[in-house]
């Protein structure tokens, strides 16, 4: 009977897989809460009105989000699509101690066609300022993530940063500003189309192919030249923009001690049609694995709600960085917390084992027994069968003298210790994995 | 601007509160996870098919639950009402090595009438075994739910037992075998409705009034009465019930030390309408607060989703112990992560500040910075407004000397302290409270 399926594009996690993404997502949750962001939970569900509301304002993302609603039936309810716009529908709502600093790490709901690497059900890990206008807040985000993405083990990275005042700036320089939203459009996309699908567009959408060449002359990426030249030439078109962007470098290399090559202004960065209007950015992984983190500044979306709180946020995307993890990991990590099983040889010991497991657990150590009354090959089965570590082995004797049979049943080595050096063993040998 | 509300019997959790609630979810999951339970996540839509495959089977709960899904618009989908039937219909396509133990903290969302205490998305902690038939799968997870409720810092409770056989024996020994599904809606209602609602209840669906008073009779609670005369009738009406509740009390009692008031036969519970088969039971806090944890055996949940496993499972109820812990603690608790707030007395230490928030957070210690460039009586205001409890100050002299002033805001005293002394003093002082 595989009739009961999970829904398209939706899936479940077990065993190693969760242990992963758990771990993960511990780790991301560890180093938002060093920087004191607190934890925010708002429910699955709004109000399609407060869904809308982004599109209501003519920010051109809205229209796409509404088709990508999960709606509730009879209810004028929706789940939520990203976990800004519950973030911005509660600080307008509240008056919070400014600035106000949160993280949610929770899914997100979005009704487009699933691809590889793009499900309908997925998580975000998210961190934002509200009431900082500063680029403190985007300095302080990005030193954040880069943190946290060291925290979970990722290689070499590099950030993207770009200023929509910019890209606004020259779009209206080159007498675009009519077009931005198509233009904008196209860029988002030259990733995935390149330089020719962008010029394509552009000119399908009436704009003359010299100023789609001089358009992409501006935001391309000259090999050879820096971070200094591509801010002076980003001032012609907008000297305030190009400051908030020598601002947050200079703090990220002065203030958090990060190398130059690993910040890079990048003028073809557009990040979506979303409700950006200042500082954009991007965390991109080596080996051609693209973005797994990006966010931006968003100073009109809580008016929208409200309030008039500048605000600035970042998103670490935690199925592509476990779909890494994953890679790189092949079968390694570990099926279940279980670091011991306790193997009882015969029923009449089930006491002790129960009472082994007590103190080992005491000790911090994760400890399974045998729930099933098995002989001996059995339970051994089953621990491998979960790639358990460590059997502890209680037979008459061992009950008796309190002297236990530790086995490693990764190298089959075997020691016979007391429960407290048992215990200290196994966390050990761990520690040393 | 309030037009955007949460969705209705729907809240956000922010500040206080939700550390509140996420200490308390991470403290149950320590304690599931110390017992070797895998965690198991799943998406939060399942397909209505899925979610009514319990209504199909005759399970009288079914019909109730159909009228609370929150459906999805023309997808077949709605949001999962409980953690086990997902749970199943995972168990049932997988061949996984057995037992399976696993727990989600995840919420459900169910569309009935908000109400105090019962909102229309609340979370709820469950760990269930699969593919363990004998009574050592409920002492274990009797036991574990103990431990879980301890750690959390819950006073005295009950485990409340009883066996779905024992009560349908009762029923059929009584002649009502063919009303048990009145008799079970209306005893589920004793609590609420008083002896004097179900006779009425039962009197009105065509049970007679002496069959009525045998039952309550035969159920209730007689005070002086200790748990081996009542499983001495409970063996009258089902032996094997009986020895089931007789295996699990000597195991909670002989194996996990329990004491004999901290375990009580209770014949009159029904734990709803669902889908259990087996023994049955709660978990109630002292000074008639009630249940805070339920459970019992649900052997042919499997069956409807293909397969043939055993299984048992239990669950806290977040919200209600969140609730007990909210009223406990009053105005206490951290609205923050952040132990330490870096005060700079000018801009120019903002390096310096940011430095020694690097050194902090390496030693463990939650740390946030001024990101507004506020003066010192601002960014105090500012610690003050979330109980930061530490301010770490940062003037010229102090970024010279390398000794910083540490001020405990909560008792104002300051000391002159280099800065691994001061990331000392602070977890020190943080570990009494």
């Amino acid at each position: 009977m595989t009739e009961y399926q999970t829904p398209k594009g939706m899936r479940d996690f077990s065993g190693r897989e969760m242990e992963r993404r758990l771990a993960m997502m511990r780790k991301i949750e560890t180093v938002y809460r060093a920087w004191g962001y607190q934890a925010l939970s708002t429910p699955a569900m709004e109000s399609v009105d407060t869904l809308n509301a982004k599109a209501g304002a003519n920010l051109a993302a809205g229209s796409e989000i509404a088709g990508q609603l999960f709606r509730i039936e009879d209810s004028g309810l929706a789940l939520r699509f990203d976990l800004t716009v519950p973030l911005a529908r509660f600080a307008a709502n509240q008056s919070l101690p400014k600035p106000y600093k949160r993280y949610c790490i929770a899914p997100v709901w979005r009704r487009e066609e699933p691809q590889k690497g793009r499900m309908r059900e997925f998580l975000q890990a998210d961190a934002d300022v509200i009431g900082c206008p500063s680029m403190r807040a985007e300095a302080e985000l990005l030193a954040m993530a880069s943190g946290a993405l060291r925290a979970i083990g990722l290689g070499a990275f590099t950030i993207h940063l770009s200023n929509r005042k910019i890209l606004s700036g020259i779009v209206e320089k080159l007498g675009l500003g009519k077009a931005e939203v198509d233009v904008f459009r196209a860029l988002d996309k030259l990733d995935k189309i390149g330089v020719d699908g962008v010029e394509a567009e552009l000119e399908e959408a009436g704009i003359k192919k010299a100023s789609v060449s001089k358009l992409l002359e501006l935001i391309g990426d000259d090999a050879g030249v820096g971070n200094k030249e591509r801010l002076e030439k980003a001032g012609e078109y907008s000297p305030h923009g190009a400051e908030e962007l020598r601002q947050i470098i200079a703090s990220l290399h002065d203030d958090y001690g990060m190398h130059g090559d690993e910040v890079k202004i990048d003028l073809s960065l557009v990040r979506g049609l979303g409700y950006y209007t200042g500082p954009i950015f991007e965390i991109r992984a080596g080996g051609g694995v693209g973005s797994v983190s990006g966010g931006g500044r968003y100073d009109h979306l809580l008016e929208l709600y409200g309030q008039t709180d500048s605000a600035v946020g970042i998103s670490l995307g935690i199925e592509r960085l476990n779909a890494l993890e994953e890679e790189r990991e092949k079968d390694g990590g570990a099926v279940t917390p279980t670091q011991v099983l306790v193997v009882e040889l015969d029923s009449s010991l089930h006491k002790n084992a129960l009472e082994a497991a007590d103190k080992l657990r005491a000790a911090g150590i994760s400890v399974e027994t045998d729930l099933n009354e098995r002989n001996m090959r059995k339970q051994l089965e089953y621990a491998n069968s979960l790639g358990i570590p460590f059997a502890l082995i209680i037979g008459k004797k061992e009950a008796e003298s309190g002297k236990f049979s530790l086995k490693d049943l990764r190298s089959g080595r075997q020691e016979t210790l007391g429960l407290t050096e048992a215990g200290m063993a196994i966390k050990e040998a761990l520690a040393q994995k």
